[in-house]
């Protein structure tokens, strides 16, 4: 098919999903999924992940934490950094330990494993942050300190997220591993000093420039270069990305026109790419696919996170029905677990069914977050909290 | 190459060029073909037109006749329709027969010559609009004159263009021929009629719509779908993209922010390919190629554009200095024109030498434009017209 039509059909149906699954109360990414596995050879095999479509769906990926990265204040961050330090640690030490048990449990080799608890500890900060902003909870006590633990959530797990490529390596010599961490670690530390300022000031230059989108143009050329140079010394596109968009935020941020076109080309046109591109790879049948396996995920998922984001806060919230609702917050999975299964997938850690059943835990926890939250909610009210009440 | 940074180096090589040149006072888009040249086979041969830049190079050409459909009022281009259009018919009918001259008495064959005509013949409204931009001039009366004619030279520059894939099939049956003319009248009539209403419906609703960027989506995938039909019906893509521009642009201008928001995306990202992929089909070397020709080519270029824009507008605007001010305004040639040679090239029609041969008139054409606008203008003073004054 005409690679042009390939890009229309796939933003067409998989815009139109997400926004009746929207209004059906869930978040979009979900229909987006759904256009995917319509689209794709699981349902109608109009459409597959060739050069064009995988590459809208590499820069979705990269515009998607690169416009996470610039949603975020730096300084914030740095403030936030003891408040949800604790439910975030807590948030994703359980949920790993959790998923490497039941991998290992389940008879999985020892990457798959790790894969499947790296799956179910990253929470989506998307998700959260947006079922908070639909309950009209985002700027409630309850609800900075999910944005907080959320934000570290994030960041832990980009840094699991940049784990992967030396767990596919893992097979080779210990001295590759070592040149692999020590060149990584020497691109975090030039991307983070003397990169950020060449960034800061390339992007401070381009408002003198005599083109009207040059702003615009460098942005987007900071995300790629990054992402793209993040890959080449062996961590992931995603690190870069995020990286670069918190580099530029604060900058960005005071340009609203600038922050909303960069918005609009990540989430009106690339991002729904990322997501699609998940349904696209849905396998037309699924060897061995296990229900059983399926339920023991998702309940693992949501039991694990909601005990560690309790068992993070209760201590500075003092207040066990508060603490739940934060544990509750935390649950769903999102962006980054998805990125985490499709890099495994494409690394071969993992079979095309655990694949497909992660995908579906991933799915499940984001179907069910606006409940668990309300449910949370709820009980928080009954356990006596006021709204509105500092206490975090 | 890794398909990312190939869209990585592009990007970021054209639009550097791109500064530079403008910079330099000329349009940036001489800079973004040079870059195609510096990345493409002619010299390092680092980047060439696959499945991955060759599609964003398309979306490039959508969106850059797409935006400009956005920009144009359809109330004023109604009003215009009188003022401009003699200027504009001479402007266009004057030059496509020298073209065509130049290229029998050259020896070339019907469709080559027909393809020189058309090709000399569409001023370029972007560089015509950006230079008296530069000179201060777009306000005044004259200034008024030439947009007027750009604009109409502009719809007359995309039917002769939308003629082009008849031209192909010229050699077919004539019953095919008619088939051909027949179902593009009827998309056009469906598209402005119905199709418009369509258009305009989903647009309103998206306002509506749950996802926050659903107007930015909606119009990208108007844009997309009828350049889509349109090429299916054998039209080409520049006109069902310019057309949906042109229904959508009343309400889109009305929204500053998603107006500036696909500005961006289009000038910013995509448009960029377009320009270099041009520079990226430069062959390596060109057998035959005749600087004589090149030389007699812009010598008629400039001449027989100055003489159809002086004679269409000195009965109107009763002045020789200020008609030859509006004759030497439309001279650019630009964006359409370079659409032409390469929709040219890409069917057979002309070969890689006399592409180049083109596509370097229309290059020249645009570095002498502001020299010509700025001798006009002073020839024009010395007529002794008074500025401000409004004679259309």
């Amino acid at each position: 098919m005409d690679p042009l039509i390939s890009v229309l059909l796939v933003l067409a149906v998989a815009k139109v999903l997400g926004e009746l699954v929207e209004r059906a109360g869930y978040p979009s990414l979900v229909g987006e999924i759904g256009g995917g596995i319509l689209l794709g050879p699981a349902v109608l095999g109009l459409v597959s992940v060739d050069a064009v479509t995988g590459t809208f769906a590499d820069i979705g990926l990269i515009l998607l934490l690169f416009a996470s990265g610039l949603q975020l204040n730096q300084r914030a961050l740095q403030r936030s950094l003891k408040t949800g330090i604790y439910a975030a640690v807590a948030g994703i030490a359980i949920p790993l330990l959790s998923g490497i048990a039941v991998g290992v449990a389940w008879g999985f080799d020892l990457a798959a494993s790790l894969v499947t608890g790296i799956t179910l500890s990253i929470t989506s900060i998307g998700v959260s942050l947006r079922t908070l902003v639909d309950l009209r909870k985002l700027k409630t006590d309850i609800g900075l300190v999910i944005v907080n633990a959320a934000v570290i959530d994030d960041v832990l797990g980009i840094v699991l997220l940049g784990s992967l490529p030396a767990l596919v390596s893992g097979g080779g010599k210990t001295g590759d591993a070592l040149l692999g961490a020590l060149s990584a670690a020497l691109f975090l530390a030039i991307l983070l000093f003397p990169g950020k300022r060449l960034i800061l000031w390339v992007f401070s230059v381009s408002h003198r420039a005599h083109t009207n989108e040059m702003p615009y143009s460098v942005a987007l050329i900071a995300g790629l270069a990054c992402a793209v140079l993040a890959d080449r010394v062996g961590l992931h596109y995603a690190i870069g990305a995020f990286l670069s968009g918190l580099i530029l935020g604060d900058s960005v941020r005071n340009d609203r026109t600038l922050y909303d076109s960069l918005s609009d080309i990540a989430f009106g046109l690339f991002v729904t790419f990322f997501f699609a591109s998940i349904g696209l790879l849905f396998p037309v049948d699924l060897p061995g696919f296990s229900v059983t396996l399926l339920l023991c995920l998702v309940a693992v998922a949501l039991a694990s996170k909601t005990l560690g984001g309790f068992a993070g806060s209760v201590l500075t919230l003092r207040d066990h029905g508060r603490a739940l609702v934060v544990g509750l917050g935390l649950c769903p999975r999102g962006e980054l677990a998805l990125v985490v299964v499709k890099t495994a997938l494409a690394a071969g850690l993992i079979s095309a069914t655990l694949f497909s059943t992660l995908a579906l835990v991933v799915i499940v926890t984001v179907l069910l977050s606006p409940f668990l939250m309300t449910y949370g909610y709820s009980l928080a009210a009954h356990s006596g909290a006021r709204p509105g009440k500092r206490g975090a």
